[in-house]
């Protein structure tokens, strides 16, 4: 029995495709243009599936490329070697909402925003809000560590995930961990899973803790005359004792050019607003908020913020929260372009920003920048503008081992929230020695002795 | 040259000596009477001398047991295959408090009490409080991924652990992440290394998180006639949007213990109290503080709470935390004991806590139950009193297992801050199955090829 047929006699026959009769997309994420062919697209609908596939590819040593909704930014989904892409688009329930120890189960193929509000509306909270959240999926979240604005203030996914089900290689089922808040009892395998990108296992099932949902919400946009003095103003927000629920840098471009993608009126040419922040205040009463409020606006006035735009109305919060949200769409619109999802500790943001122009000046490129300054995670988006394929092939990965260097000179990494996958694997040298890749390639071995899982992906080619 | 001069010609000869020579302490901790001689201590100044420690003992296939403040529950520092025993006491340096980043950078051996009295002094707030903070080190906590009553709203050590610096079993130097509060950058060696109790490398370096310290505090004791009801209303206080910063369970006995230990008169006999919670709740605006209160109050009355004792002065708060923070001691004073540290999801307390009582009516034993109840975590003193050496050693294993077992089908597991160690290891396989142990075996290997670190810990006897 060839390979196609025995998948169709797991997952059923429509279920079970050729990689050139399936649609493109199974070949492809949110990474750049880049497109890799499977030979098969496989759809299990439950564990024992999943189980049943890993089997017969850990037999026949058949490369497995797990994905979930394809919004990935680091290649992680992309067959690169071929073989088989597990879509878990059809197990995506949500098992059961525990609302008496705030815990929730679900499937990897449920939707991130579907999930969130769904529990929203039983007061429940699962903040983790990756830009993506309305087509990415909760399994893919977990597999790349996702984060999102309101990181600063809650934490990234890893936060909130308490146990999974994975199935191993060689198709045998684990629980990484316990449905509990506290853990000490051996190796932390479920941090261990989360971030691993689908190389150590396939995840199942997912545990999450939630937390009752805050009921007021503010929100503010700050207008800075210069982006150094934006960044500086972050810190300086935490020191004043105020914890945001998001913390948003915006560069000039990249407000202009997301207004202009959602069709609103451009800037004011005249206005010499370089920078904005976008800053979220939640919480179980209103009055503290206003007092952060005041707070806040004494901190930046240091910072020759300009006048603040202040949204308490519906209306408003989502027409800020949009210009933030599309920005990465914006940025495809204008330019071919590289996306760098650098992260420091959060007071290096202006030295991070002026390293990125610097680097700009002397390679002759274009960026626009915006992230999540809360968390010290700068998204440098590189443009390719006009420049020629030997600057842009050649030279750029120069520029951004460079950056990559500067990074981890701070103290940073090369990833926040995005993950290596296949496109930052070959400047895994610029953050870690080689003893502290070796290790990992270790632990890789032990849990896929074969490599059959999301094969050329994380680590440098040796 | 023989281990000991090898041994002082890294450290200096007043820093390594035979264990003969040795204090008695240096082969026992927290553990019930267990002791075991180490052949050499030895105490490291720095990450060279550790590294050249442990480049020996790979050499010469010593083992080596990493000793913080000795304050384990399970055993974890017990030398039990001799070896060396290496003492991070002379490691106790705060390194570098970065107000910018809200983070602290430290060796291992700085005590834990120490390290959140300088914070408090600049308005920063690291919240895992151990019982034992008074005495433990920093590194110890790591090593346990300990707790404390804070753990409830702020989380335990995992959640602050940035970044480690650890020396491997060969002695290379290797950072386990960045320090930053984000990080997606391949498997997450820091969570791995957090909870792994010296099996996987030792610890030379911290980078901790830290949180601006709350301002204002509120402290209630509520008193239940019924302890099932009493772990009832833990789970009703969440749900009502409530999260206490503490939120703690003591039986009557653990208690009425804790008073006659402290030398305060006894709990009136006439008195129906069979429980009470402690429910701490802090913050940075005292009003709504207060409007928690009366939520709580209104709570805790569907559970037949009694008058609820409420303290805002500093006095009174100290007295009811001293009451909490002895129960341990009072215990050990009592009886010779064993303490298990089981977690479940925290509305399957009462369960838990009904199984408890079951299981020593069926083997004759008496126990004094208190913990964590806001996270689950149930601390089982199972006390000896007058059982002959036969129960106690034969039988009592028995009762365990089934505790445990019983545990791991409520979704908890057997340790939810003091770790597995040495005393708990033999029970690994109520909560894990094979696939899960064994995959944690090749971790274990992948780290620590010769297995000199901390042998014949964590991992049943094979």
């Amino acid at each position: 029995m060839d390979v196609l047929h025995h998948l169709q006699s797991i997952v059923g026959p429509e279920n079970a495709i050729e990689g050139n009769r399936a649609d493109k997309r199974y070949g492809s994420d949110e990474t750049e243009d880049l497109y890799f062919p499977p030979e098969w697209v496989c759809k299990p609908a439950c564990t024992n599936e999943v189980s049943a596939i890993l089997s017969l590819a850990h037999e026949l040593n058949i490369p497995v490329t797990t994905r979930g909704g394809g919004t990935g930014l680091a290649g992680g989904a992309l067959p690169v070697k071929g073989g088989i892409v597990l879509s878990m688009e059809r197990m995506n329930q949500i098992l059961l909402i525990d609302e008496e120890n705030l815990q929730v189960t679900v499937q990897p193929g449920v939707i991130t925003e579907v999930l969130q509000d769904t529990l929203k509306a039983r007061g429940l909270f699962y903040p983790p809000d990756p830009s993506s959240r309305g087509i990415s999926y909760i399994g893919g979240n977990v597999s790349t560590n996702a984060g999102g604005p309101r990181a600063v203030k809650y934490g990234v996914v890893r936060d909130y995930v308490l146990n999974l089900e994975v199935v191993l290689a060689d198709g045998s089922v684990i629980q990484t961990g316990a449905n509990t808040l506290k853990n000490s009892t051996s190796y932390n395998l479920t941090q261990l899973m989360v971030g691993s990108e689908g190389t150590l296992g396939v995840i199942t099932q997912i545990v999450l803790k939630l937390i009752p949902h805050p009921v007021f919400q503010l929100l503010l946009l700050v207008p800075f005359n210069n982006p150094v003095n934006a960044c500086a103003a972050v810190s300086a927000i935490f020191k004043a004792g105020i914890t945001p629920s998001a913390l948003e840098f915006m560069e000039r471009d990249a407000i202009a050019w997301s207004k202009e993608y959602l069709g609103q009126p451009p800037l004011d040419e005249t206005d010499d607003t370089q920078a904005h922040l976008l800053i979220e205040l939640d919480g179980f009463y209103e009055a503290p908020l206003y007092e952060d409020v005041e707070k806040i606006n004494q901190v930046v006035q240091h910072f020759n913020a300009g006048e603040i735009l202040f949204a308490d109305d519906e209306a408003t919060k989502k027409e800020l929260w949009a210009l933030r949200r599309h920005v990465a769409h914006a940025v495809k619109t204008n330019s071919v372009y590289k996306e760098e999802d650098t992260v420091v500790p959060r007071a290096k943001l202006p030295e991070l920003l002026a390293k990125v122009k610097e680097l700009g000046k002397i390679h002759g490129f274009r960026s626009v920048c915006y992230g999540h300054a809360g968390d010290g995670n700068l998204h440098v988006n590189i443009l390719k503008d006009s420049l020629d394929e030997h600057t842009w092939s050649i030279l750029l990965p120069k520029a951004i081992r460079q950056l990559f260097e500067y990074v981890h000179e701070l103290g940073g990494t090369l990833s926040g929230e995005h993950g290596v996958g296949y496109v930052q694997k070959e400047y895994l040298d610029t953050v870690f020695s080689a003893a502290e890749i070796d290790l990992r390639r270790q632990i890789k071995k032990a849990f896929d002795p074969r490599g059959i899982l999301n094969p050329n992906k994380l680590f440098p080619d040796s």
